[in-house]
């Protein structure tokens, strides 16, 4: 059997996927994979995704560079989950020029964005 | 407004949410959370999930023992990821009895189990 018949895909077709960095362990990213975008990373060991908001597949840093190279694939318990440990080009993961996605923390009652932005988005994006 | 209606909730009211050991830095679990799943989580500083299988709200480790002590709960750029960051009762976060839930490792093109089960899951769960 094909191992990527073994991943449990949503009812879109996706599975969720972890990037977390192979030197610091910080977590940076959740995306969605499918099918193509899985078989695609493993195959160039550079991170692919498919984005929902705009229908397609991408390889993560196409515009900004910020490739992630993929070390390790792993699945969960379930095989309905997905951990990327990577290498972050850059050392930018998110889209606003911050180290990592998750730079949002409950304090008390209110999200605090309590990472900077490395660099302006206009920069990285060239807008 | 509450901190709560800043998540991006799917069609379905959920959000995934990923659980990261604090002393390790491993990722242990990707589950679900609803708003009241989220809500109890933050009040009581214990993970709660919403079980989709199931259809209700869990506390992690209300069978197991295996309870996760939340220390940070973080939110992602387009706040529809959650990231916990835990401190694993028990040091086994998997129903398998494995320390994780991301054990399986794609190993060229087979999923390999690479983590060995600390405590036989008849005996964690009585059955």
């Amino acid at each position: 059997m094909d191992w990527l018949d073994s991943v449990l895909w949503n009812d879109a077709g996706l599975v969720p996927a972890i990037a977390q960095d192979r030197v610091s362990g910080e977590v940076l990213t959740l995306a969605w994979m499918n099918r193509d975008a899985l078989a695609r990373t493993a195959q160039t060991r550079l991170a692919h995704y498919w984005s929902r908001s705009r229908g397609r597949l991408w390889q993560k840093g196409e515009q900004s560079g910020h490739v992630q190279r993929v070390q390790e694939i792993r699945l969960d318990c379930d095989s309905d989950a997905v951990l990327l440990v990577v290498e972050q080009e850059g050392g930018i993961a998110c889209h606003t020029g911050r180290r990592r996605c998750f730079f949002q923390r409950l304090d008390g009652d209110a999200w605090r964005a309590v990472e900077p932005v490395l660099k302006d988005p206009k920069a990285i994006y060239g807008k």
